[in-house]
């Protein structure tokens, strides 16, 4: 039941949760938890990319199912859109639900 | 003052917060870090088990309570409720609060 | 473009919220993910410390940042205030907007 797996968070406009949960889907993941956040840049204001509510995303996949993710973001949002995405290694239980 | 410790996640509905929590204490764990969260199912359609607001605990334990969390959350939670669980690796800072 | 770097993760009373980030800021962090949540002690009530909302502040820096960050926290605020701190490693993509 203890199962080695990659944590992905990626924190996004609001505005993008859909069709990032969408596109995560499709690569593989099966399960996300999600949560509203504040994101502030470096010089004390708002920049313009953050304005707004943001969602923090979690998802709890495979090595290979973060990678494809992490593709996807990198080809389509890292450019014009104002999403950071980080990743760690988590032991998992009830692993079954996250397994692709 | 740095101290290697478990980070563990847990991700519930909400209704059963005070009895997680309370669990959660009587295997050892000494302050929470509790945030609402959003789950969504891989359908992209809240499965019934999401239905409403979740909960999203987090501890930070030694290996020890982290494991006798993890069999009472295997042994009474994980066939019945819609509860999944994580670990993590930690360094914490201020960790009298947290030892056990 | 996948940098480790380390995850530091503050949580304190909300009051404290724009302290921190101006503090943290001038110790080299550049952006922010903050989430409002509950804390919680080990007695089943708020204890006094922990008494209304707080904040959850993550960061993604270099290992020097995180060092001189929790430096400030244990020279200014770990005694007379509710401020826990915790770090991981994390794999980081965009890494560019985090690096000092």
């Amino acid at each position: 039941m203890k199962i080695p797996m990659t944590k992905l968070t990626v924190v996004s406009e609001s505005l993008l949760r859909e069709e990032l949960l969408k596109m995560m889907r499709q690569a593989g993941a099966k399960g996300f938890t999600i949560t509203q956040a504040d994101g502030e840049g470096s010089r004390g204001v708002r920049a313009t990319e953050w304005e707004g509510p943001n969602t923090r995303i979690e998802t709890i996949v495979s090595p290979s199912v973060a990678d494809r993710i992490l593709d996807q973001l990198a080809n389509r949002y890292f450019e014009d859109y104002a999403v950071i995405a980080w990743m760690s290694d988590v032991t998992v239980w009830r692993a079954k639900k996250f397994q692709d």
